[in-house]
């Protein structure tokens, strides 16, 4: 529900900020609202997700289910992301999005495919079915509700990820994923168990964008952000590696506090 | 999404409704989409659930977070229920329910605040609250999609509870239950987990209907649907009585297979 301009809303600040965008990068699924486009009336289904390297999301369709085109009025759409835990639902934070939906093409659709597969490798069965088509959320303003008496409205300047060279960002990404989850799996083991605070596991990449690094493994998702954005491409690789230090450095004094030394340890370069 | 009448609909059947049906009587939240009275925008969020007697789903509103009668144009809605497991969200099952809201009062207030209460005890801390009102959410279609190409189109009569006489059994049910939850844990717990195949835990029933009893243990909420349904209120204690005689032989019998001797078992009468 949107919020109205008379209800308690709270002012907007960076840590809701980073909290929102953390569940817009890691959301698996949410739930599409759309009107239909001759009578008005609404209807909401489950849709996979992922991320357009600017942070918006990005969903899969298929015709069998209802053609988006005749469901929607001029592409308007919301989007509710948010999984609740143990409790009641309404204690847990959701993410109320609004904006329009566009089908994708091109060179746009390649990208958004690469990365909607990174997230979900199992949609590579059917992603290419002629019914199928990949969609972009163009978020326009949000709701974000944190638990009780906690709700915040949003635009899309505090969602969206800007970049100063985005033709230059693409260029590079998909290789430095694939040479990351090739070459480098125990950096990004590390930046999602000691920079998330994430369970080991088969962790990889699935996306990389100026604000930060998206993780997997199964369906545990997570997002690391940066202290500070990319300002461009090229500062990609020295912050990787620089982050992979800090992440061994923890793990380092982590194993010394455990331990009471710190020589001998397995797994200390 | 609602499904075309051009796209490959399948037949649909009692195993269908009672999955359906079982879907909606132990969904704890869902996705509430509406749209705004003005300018036709959509909007989604999330709600609280429980159902009326009759398999209705009910939702509590804060009007903190949007009056819903300014954000519905003639009460119409969809609410889409169902929530992924591990793997791809889409090959997971959820029912996309179209019908209009209407906002309680009176006696149907109050049947429904307490039947609300039954599986979201916690809701008592808010749900009195001025800015809180109470939906019934009435169904007229559905979309269910169980998986990929298993979509079937359902209307209300698949998915209500019927009864011949209704106000027999709401002057019954709060008591019935009551009793049952204070007296017979035991029976209750053997539903659970004999009928219902769930872990051992601190089951309760959190609703009764002609057709089944519902059950909770902490956010595990189960559905028994009796074989054949109740005609009427008085038939209610024996069917009890009986399904805890099958319980407990069935409990019986599991203990004879896992021992090889019935004797001196403890915790059989």
């Amino acid at each position: 529900m949107q919020p109205n301009k008379e209800s308690l809303l709270q002012a907007v600040d960076d840590a809701v900020r980073m909290a929102a965008r953390t569940l817009v990068r890691t959301a698996r699924h949410g739930a599409l609202a759309l009107v239909d486009a001759m009578e008005y009336g609404p209807s909401v289904s489950r849709v996979g997700l992922a991320t357009d390297t600017d942070g918006m999301p990005l969903f899969p369709n298929s015709s069998l289910s209802g053609r988006i085109e005749a469901m929607t009025r001029d592409g308007r759409a919301a989007l509710l992301l948010g999984e609740p835990g143990r409790g009641d639902p309404l204690a847990h934070p959701r993410l109320s999005l609004t904006g329009t939906v566009r089908r994708l093409a091109g060179e746009t659709h390649a990208r958004c495919r690469r990365r909607y597969l990174e997230r979900h490798p199992k949609a590579s069965l059917y992603i290419d079915f002629p019914d199928f088509s990949l969609w972009r959320f163009e978020i326009a303003s949000a709701a974000y509700v944190q638990g009780f008496g906690k709700a915040y409205a949003l635009d899309r300047a505090d969602l969206e990820t800007r970049c100063a060279d985005w033709p230059e960002w693409h260029a590079m990404e998909a290789g430095a994923i694939a040479h990351m989850n090739l070459d480098h799996r125990d950096a990004t083991r590390l930046y999602a168990t000691r920079l998330c605070g994430a369970d080991d596991g088969d962790w990889r990449i699935t996306g990389l964008d100026p604000e930060g690094i998206d993780l997997a493994s199964g369906d545990d998702h997570r997002r690391y952000t940066y202290p500070a954005p990319l300002a461009r491409a090229e500062e990609l690789r020295p912050r990787l590696i620089e982050l992979a230090g800090e992440a061994r450095q923890q793990a380092a004094m982590d194993r010394v506090r455990h331990s009471g030394h710190s020589e001998n340890e397995p797994g200390i370069p």
